[in-house]
């Protein structure tokens, strides 16, 4: 079970994680929890490091922000065992759990942990927090921001857990954003290729990092609301989003949709430079240093040349980048040689994800029979195995989403 | 050297602390630093603890309150790597800090830190969370509350240091309280003896158990403050007070003074039980229960015997335990067999204390007859063989301070 910091941020709140807990354990399983720093610690920490040392070496860093982790779970581990649970903690290095020692964003690279094993096994719930870990040199290493997700999945495959259960402050993944289509159903599952395309376009329920890995160890993580009030009559049968292979879904659901959701992100700008010389090494000459300055291009549109040899490029970057984009671009401008560089941060990107496009043909025709019957323009496509995107004005988001949500027959039935 | 809460508040805080240690270091020194917690945290960390379980387990309340010097000793590696100078942070594990497994107040069994003894000879500051180090059990341990000075004298003592300099926010250990006295003048030298006797009599300069320790392993500790401005003309002469054994200071201090100084304490109570059965095993009675609760009995006046076999038993307690020791009592009345309970919580007791006085007599008359020049009737002796304490009248305090201050020749020359 892995609780984030919204849920653990406080006395009251971390009481109502422990009687989730406990009734886990009632229920006969062995049970480890892996916690979150209350909400806005990590912040709190991170400030005092930037304000300590703007340039902070990584392993000094990771000394200070892992303290918010152990802090909450020994909290936990106290309010389990005033329940009258057999409780403990077990800090990163005690588990332990060994990372490498690239500090503040250290990859997990095993957990071997017999005697926090054969404590579960004699009935004490282990308490473990997240985002922490140790390095080879015997120094706190940390994950990078969110890696607590990615803690409970690594904890849960190397304990051989029947599942992950990752509470958070919704109640599950939906088809789309609820507050966008009140018609958003929620998933009962979706595969793990979904849940990547769905985070990385907008739906940031899990870590994207934390499902790659459960992907790799085959790790089946359920994604479920804490704040689901566990007294209310029904709320057992309420459960979240499982989030399983492509073999276990298939056998789960005989009449699975076609299109699993749909999500918006409006956290891209789009760049276009104009009469871009057509030869050899152009478009490296662009993308190479965007590349060495680690901004990452999504979306990459070349128009068919023109007579004159010159060709427009358009391609989108993260809005937070958008500056320094534009800075380094204008910086090569006639090592590139364009004419015009115009840029657009008023764009969203929509994409439509499931993992049945790979057998059916006309996802695409019907996304753009949807959209142009609206009026919508789309801007720029891109696509993969199980997603496809465009790119839109943003003030058109809503209408997109609406649309293909219905399109694609995803609405609830009002009755539902 | 050791810095306290008050010295860590806060970054600007902690970059004063880093400038003292950068200085040290620059004269050629190896330096550890051992830190406390953010003024305030350890008490917000203690109230997590009540609020998750009023009965907590040791264990895990370490596992939270450890947080607090963690953060602060990779705050002030951050700063000091910030100055241009090599630091790193060595939790109470990874020294290891090893401590017996009383949780909560654990004692310092052995500090064999082969690693980090390299890396100082190396160049490198290490950086030291006090309070806290590690059990048999590999769990995380505090030495319970201002552990911190005991953490810098084991440290000290462990890595042989020259010196252990404890900063505080006050500049050295005086003859007595300034706000009494301003002709209170600072002590250049201190025993080990005197200090725990100045100590435990209300002088709050050092945890008592850190100068014990310190004494037994024969740790020169100097106590002075962060908060003198290094950069004013003649700080650099102007040191704190160095605490030491007697022989040192005897070789020191040709003209030493016969007292060294005078403690005034206001935290106990005064109890007296009239017409006590002056029979064996009354007093065992009395006593025997309040040992077992815990309370710390301190000075015991018993009058002579009148002709009825009866005789009143005058004792003080911690003011804090006032309460519990009359309700004690009350409940065991006829067990004892007394006649009534008068407490007084008005009282202080005045305490002249140097190791001069083992040699000489005389000290306590000095002291009973400057008392009785000024009409400050004593309630209550005890002595020990370098210190002589009586109990008065609280409103009488001041006007005792100063009148023994002057007695015993304490005051500054008025040009000093």
């Amino acid at each position: 079970m892995k609780f984030g910091g919204t849920s653990m941020a406080g006395t009251e709140r971390i009481r109502r994680v422990a009687n989730i807990v406990r009734a886990q354990a009632a229920r006969g399983d062995e049970v480890a929890v892996v916690v979150s720093a209350m909400a806005g610690e990590t912040d709190r920490l991170v400030t005092f490091c930037r304000e300590a040392n703007p340039l902070y070496d990584p392993a000094e860093y990771d000394v200070v922000v892992a303290s918010g982790e152990q802090v909450t779970s020994g909290l936990l581990a106290l309010t389990l065992q005033a329940m009258g649970c057999k409780a403990r903690s077990w800090l990163g290095w005690q588990v332990p759990i060994q990372t490498d020692d690239t500090h503040a964003s250290a990859r997990i690279e095993n957990i071997d942990a017999p005697a926090l094993i054969a404590a579960m096994q004699g009935g004490q719930i282990a308490v473990i927090p997240g985002f922490q870990g140790v390095s080879p040199h015997g120094r706190v290493t940390t994950l990078g921001r969110g890696g607590s997700d990615t803690s409970a999945v690594a904890v849960a495959a190397a304990l051989k857990a029947d599942r992950c259960d990752i509470y958070t402050d919704v109640d599950g993944v939906y088809t789309t954003d609820p507050r966008i289509v009140a018609k958003a159903r929620k998933l009962r599952h979706v595969t793990y290729e979904e849940m990547l395309e769905l985070a990385s376009v907008g739906s940031k329920v899990l870590q994207t990092r934390s499902v790659s890995l459960a992907m790799k160890e085959k790790v089946r993580v359920q994604v479920l609301s804490s704040f689901v009030d566990e007294d209310a009559p029904g709320a057992d049968s309420l459960p979240g989003t499982m989030i399983v292979s492509d073999e276990e879904v298939e056998g789960l659901d005989m009449e699975r949709q076609l299109i699993t959701g749909i999500a918006a992100d409006k956290n891209e700008a789009k760049i276009t430079l104009t009469r871009v010389a057509d030869r050899p090494g152009a478009v490296a000459s662009i993308f190479g240093p965007l590349a060495a300055a680690s901004i990452n291009v999504d979306m990459i549109i070349q128009n068919i040349a023109k007579d004159k040899g010159e060709t427009d490029v358009t391609f989108t970057v993260p809005k937070a980048d958008l500056l320094r984009t534009q800075a380094l671009l204008e910086q090569r401008k006639e090592a590139i040689g364009y004419f015009r560089l115009i840029s657009d941060d008023k764009v969203a990107k929509i994409s439509v994800v499931g993992v049945g496009m790979r057998s059916h043909a006309g996802v695409a025709a019907t996304m753009f029979k949807a959209l142009a019957d609206r009026g919508i323009n789309v801007q720029a496509i891109s696509t993969s195995e199980i997603k496809i995107s465009v790119l839109i004005d943003e003030d058109e988001t809503e209408l997109a989403v609406r649309v293909l949500h219905s399109s694609y027959g995803l609405d609830a039935a009002d009755a539902a």
